[in-house]
């Protein structure tokens, strides 16, 4: 799989706008790794991107001794969306939020938030280090965007204001004793014109029941199960982004 | 997700045959864990799995300064067969095999076999490492089987001996320039009543063209894409994995 990436060229995302004679400063990290780590000389071509204006070609110039931008010449892909699935997970200690943020990126998704849960024993997560692992992610997935990467919040909050308009797909393993939660493939099946998606991965330890009262109240909610084997929670992630894109996203 | 584990028995795989009354011995490295890092006393409860009797409820039993074992009470479990998919992966620096192992697991494959493609840098697999990688997952995930662990093998060679009643799933670059391959979920639809599976991964870099050819020449070849953007191998393995089982194994 992942193509082939021999003598690509470096793909970056940048914030400066993005058009035929732009000129696209770098930040000092990335200026240091097209200098010291890829060695790059000016002139060298580059591939950017900003979320906004599609992919461009580029050539490097080195500025300064610390310094680096970008002339922009043409453009290569028009910009297109993202599938807009938001991922609302409990960060956990054994997964860094790391993993699930590169791996999200990749599958697609539109937004990264950590919730705190009642069980949830991870009480703060690093969303300078999540920005930056969506960054790179989407850099090498040929993303055009970089998800929104939000701070943590707590379940309840996300809860209570969450938009009317918006399907909430969770993973409801005491669903599965009721009858209530169908595999999730299934459970899509009714709602594939649906744009708008969260998928919504509880912590080790599962929801406490009042949370799970909660989810449930919203219209929204569509209670899932994952088939019969007990799946952590970066794995529960990265199967539910899977099949969500597979059947209601871009995979289709 | 993942459940919810609090106070539950611990529960260990083992090779001995299991039926009321029997004795299982533990490994050493089993009954070190169980006397110094769980801390158990004699008598305390345990589940115990060999893949091939279900699951039995069993008591700890110490033996001298280092040996333990198991009294096996009453099955709590029978056996059920996991899906039969097979996983042939080309192992990756940057991915340890022991990733792919546990995770691989937890989505219910049949078997582990890494495979050596030319643009495979990684040139050998710690086989006793994924094995130990595999257990602790089916320990974790509730299984009642361990996956097949193989030893690496050249992909020219598994392809050559090939089951002819086998579906090779195989993720397809370049069958999306051509039309060849289509998006996963479409692709197994005609073949839904088949019971045996493989998913072939390829290395970062892909397949070169003589390895695709060999592959696309097997009557029993599904190319398949997933989605627009540029997959890790380790993501294209977990999300092949959970479509095949959400729409041809056990999350039906």
């Amino acid at each position: 799989m992942t193509g082939s990436n021999h003598a690509r060229a470096p793909r970056l995302f940048v914030t400066a706008d993005l058009g035929p004679g732009a000129e696209a400063a770098f930040d000092e990290g990335q200026a240091h790794y097209l200098r010291h780590v890829l060695r790059l000389e000016g002139g060298a071509p580059l591939l950017l991107f900003n979320g906004r204006d599609g992919e461009w070609r580029a050539t490097l110039a080195h500025q300064g001794k610390r310094g680096a931008a970008a002339h922009v010449a043409a453009q290569t892909r028009a910009q297109i969306a993202s599938p807009d699935v938001w991922l609302l997970f409990a960060p956990i200690k054994r997964t860094p939020a790391d993993f699930i943020a590169q791996k999200a990126t990749e599958l697609g998704v539109s937004a990264l938030m950590p919730v705190i849960t009642r069980r949830t024993i991870v009480s703060r997560v690093n969303d300078v280090r999540m920005k930056a692992n969506a960054i790179e992610a989407a850099e090498q997935c040929e993303r055009l965007d970089v998800p929104a990467c939000h701070a943590a919040q707590d379940l309840m909050d996300v809860l209570g204001g969450f938009p009317a308009d918006r399907m909430l797909v969770f993973a409801d393993e005491a669903g599965v004793d009721d009858g209530a939660a169908k595999p999730l493939a299934a459970a899509l099946a009714p709602h594939h014109g649906q744009k708008r998606w969260a998928l919504l991965i509880g912590p080790e330890g599962g929801f406490e029941p009042a949370e799970r009262d909660a989810i449930r109240a919203l219209k929204q909610a569509v209670p899932v199960t994952l088939g019969p084997r007990i799946l952590r929670a970066d794995t529960a992630a990265l199967a539910g982004l899977a099949l969500l894109q597979a059947n209601c996203g871009d995979w289709v």
